[in-house]
């Protein structure tokens, strides 16, 4: 933290101050310039600025970012590999995640499962529970719905991620799944955030909707302090005056992680477009500017999916995708999937 | 919903649009203007309209407003009094709810809770959970927290609201207020919501950060839905790119709201303004634009806070407050607090 | 400037960017901490802070805010008081200016402006020149719009504001008016400011649609630093995430103008709302919050109104509200005209 | 314009609705519905629909998008190319501008010219009017450095762009440069464009910091309408609440503009990304998501530059980009300059 005082702050203002900020368990360094008085402060955890902010003779009080430590750089300037199941999501590999919105019914799973490990994807996406803005939508299948979509990851030879959506949700997505994928809306869940801290399966943190960068590396931060190391970052669009997507992508977040973090990034078109034809621009957008991969929606009946069906894409589609992305990765020194996992097949 | 055809449909288009949409249970009435043709449709629930979007010869799809029923003017068109205790939010005064942003020891609470009911506050607010965006800071006093809180509420005549952070607590807050505040991040905590409509006390559901005021309103539709009709809005400022102000107190969320629901809203402008020199002509912004009440941090000692402490009136500041703002409600036709409460004292 | 170098930046590092500074002709002051160094940065001009961003060792640039000067309280600590006319802007009154957003023909500039000189306005307000964000829309009268605007004026007694566009408009409205305007879109068309700073008439300057509060006080800055004082600042609603109206009105700027700028800020409700209807409810919240006056669009008969008819009130509105905000104002220590500046009527 | 009555609205309310629609001109078709009545309405130009809003027993009013005509993809399905001195923005080759942020010197500017067109950019960008915002910054060499401009880009062989900032500028710009650029700021000044509208050179557009792709598009209609049907977009970056990066490059406005408008759209990285190490990323995100080009600051020694030093790249990281955009381009079935073209010298 830095005080700034007020060019016209006296001595005395100055001093009080100080004598405040050391009372508060700070360490102050006083340097005086020709116009103003700066105090820089050393300090444990996050003393509450505002106070400080209110006093007489100050200018303002600028706040040193990052005070997240595990998931920066600054404390581990290697980047992370996160093993999710057999697939690592950071390495030289851009992983794609591909699956429907939500579990339907098995045919619904098992074809769209078969068709995105054939165009590339090495790990199923899936949701079981689906609490949606309108209490009159359809709301998941619950367990059954992960059953279904084990048996098509295990029958495809996909890692699997589903969401969880709240503390007691834990053990079950634990026991069907590979990975936790934490929603935009529980992003500053911290009590969900605090025990998946101590789950044993990675996690993917999806960015609030309205979170800045700074923040939702703060919510990382919860999860890498209660000893899970596996975190993988997701951007998928926040809230902008501009109305004719339904969120805006931001794509510049991932270099932006890249630089502060080291924790892997993938980004997730489907949400931040909203609707299909916007999709495959976006993913491509994505690879591009550094992402360590995607997840998609993919369905193998859109048009009459029970959730989401506008923005998840034709198997076709997806296959289309997967060959451009082919072409880009190459481009900052990554490759995609050319090779199919091969399948297990049911009987193995 | 309202489906705009292209000006270049044909008519093969036009009676493929209408084949789906009537395949998808919808009742659809064409009409063919100069220009071009459009389909008033009307169902049940929420189509996802993002399919009939991408079909061929669609230029938009409008959706018709408030998704929500049981929020709405339009269902019940006089406004609705919520009970706390004994006070009544909506009706012809003004309610005050103030207290410290957390409860941190009975000095605290008692000599806060005391100083508000005698300028006026008949609603105690105060935390005992306090999940924090930073894993590093002050997380509340937990249950013996709501103790000190209700002891002092009784004492001081004063109804309660606590903040409610997940279903394992909700038992807990019932027993010891008369009210369940559910916060800015856990508005679209749909379990929670869920679960609050089969509650037997008022909730206060506070705006999100970055929710439209429509998806505001769809959250209150959930605690409704469940049989709970007694909630109170809370608007407490909204993100957006100006940084002079933690937040932008949406005070123009006030007369949107009394226009579109029957149901109370309150201003929250210490939340909104974030430093406490702001709270005073945001409160008193929020009362002339015709606020039901004001939700207030007020704390005996603001700078010794463990949280929210800049943003928290010294006890003097809160008495000007309440001054000013008996000047301004009559402008409104209301009237805020001009005897305060008699105190019931510790013995009784 | 405040340079905070890496926990982990070499001394090497550091005396880089020290040297660096020094040849961009700065004066620097090195604070050693225990955890990281801290440079304090003095210089003239507004630096480029990016480029020592990029330097290595930098953990970032802390830009110390208010590069203005002649607009803010630390130069000129005494609040502006601004006079257009015979009227005082800034003073104990807060001032009303009202009329039609265009002129569109004698009779409605005459009507409109008798019915607020009557409510109590002080300074009448319409548009000649109306480009319009459609090439397809009403582009005002030009000259004789002005002409209609400065004769009922001077019949009711009241000043004068009208809008320039360019700086060929200028010569223009200084003939016919008592203060320029310049709108949002044009809140940083440099070379128009620039020109307005030797004026030697009063400028109203609105703040842009998704302008800072900074960025807003350095636009004043320009017309300040040219020689012309009289600058009265105008919020009219920013540009956010929420469609419910058309902007945000953000009644938070008032308080922050007021601490941050000497200069005068009144409110802007009808752009600021977007419809009649919420044009009240903000002008009311405006005056609680703080604001020097109020410009409001009126109209004799709005719903046949050329331009923003929809958020234009009717007279009889008009004078509800002045009743309104003549309770409201003492609450703040301000007084809003209870007695109508007498008519000077067409003969004299 | 389709307006929706609210489900209780009264026959002679729906009656009032039509005549008033009617008595305005418009064209209406009625469609009654089992809970409500819809009206379609057609009509020219953009009626005030706010004033229909406010009628007894509106719900609400549905504007249809696309009130431009000129720039929609309806009025002209092909994509447009423009030609900007002998090069062909559009096409499928994927065409790079740049150059530095401002003329400074012969020196400077003839380096980077030299570098630029070496790693195959085909069109030089710099300015030479510099309205900052602080009156306190660097402002531009004017004429002279629209000479120097000419100058580099003859003897490089590469067409030039230079900013218009306001109309009595066009001229002069007209007369040095192959493209006027419209800078942010001036995306609103109708006064500009429709004087554009006139001139026979191709105007370069960038979208205002806070403008919707449908202003951004009714922008352009302005100059198109004025007879001047070479307009490229140029998407720059919108504000959001993040500030990790100034602003928020809106990748996703490339597809939808791509969609919407038969108009070439090119990405700005360098001022959407406002620092030097994410314009690679950005660029090359853009250009996956269908970009028709880039416009890019390179300056010969950017640490020292006079003008957005912080966001030019280097020369030596530009060869590097470019190499990679090579590598991106026929993802999306375009190529990327592989010869430079060949350089003209100064004597010829």
């Amino acid at each position: 933290m830095v005080v700034v005082m007020d060019e016209r702050a006296t001595e005395a203002q100055i001093e009080n101050v100080v004598a405040r900020l050391v009372e508060m368990g700070m360490d102050v360094h006083r340097s005086t310039g020709v116009t103003r008085t700066v105090l820089g402060v050393v300090w444990q955890g996050r003393p509450d600025a505002g106070i400080i902010q209110l006093l007489d003779g100050v200018h303002e009080v600028l706040r040193i970012s990052e005070p997240y430590k595990l998931a920066g750089r600054t404390f581990k300037p290697e980047s992370t590999v996160v093993k999710v199941g057999d697939v690592r999501i950071g390495g030289d590999e851009a992983i794609v995640i591909a699956g429907p919105c939500s579990a339907e019914n098995e045919k619904q799973v098992r074809t769209t499962a078969a068709a995105v490990r054939r165009a590339g994807a090495k790990v199923l996406r899936g949701g079981a529970f689906k609490p949606r803005s309108s209490p009159y939508s359809f709301q998941g299948l619950g367990e059954p719905g992960l059953q279904l979509l084990q048996d098509a990851a295990k029958a495809e030879n996909l890692a699997l991620v589903s969401e969880v959506m709240e503390i007691a949700q834990i053990p079950l997505i634990e026991k069907y799944c590979d990975m936790f994928q934490v929603g935009a809306r529980n992003m500053q869940n911290f009590g969900l955030l605090r025990e998946l801290g101590h789950a044993r399966k990675p996690v993917l943190l999806k960015r609030g909707i309205s979170a800045t960068i700074e923040e939702w590396l703060l919510s990382a931060e919860y999860i890498l302090s209660g000893g899970n190391t596996e975190v993988v970052l997701c951007e998928r669009g926040i809230r902008t005056f501009e109305t004719a997507t339904r969120n805006t992508f931001d794509v510049s977040a991932i270099p932006v992680v890249k630089k502060l973090s080291h924790l892997p990034i993938v980004g997730d078109p489907s949400h931040g477009a909203g609707r299909r034809d916007m999709v495959a621009p976006m993913a491509r957008a994505a690879v591009a500017a550094g992402a360590d991969g995607l997840i998609i929606e993919v369905h193998c009946d859109p048009d009459r999916a029970l959730s989401d069906g506008a923005q998840s894409m034709f198997p076709a589609q997806f296959d289309r995708l997967m060959a451009e992305l082919r072409i880009i990765a190459p481009a900052i020194g990554r490759s995609i999937c050319v090779e199919p996992t091969p399948r297990r097949g049911w009987g193995t």
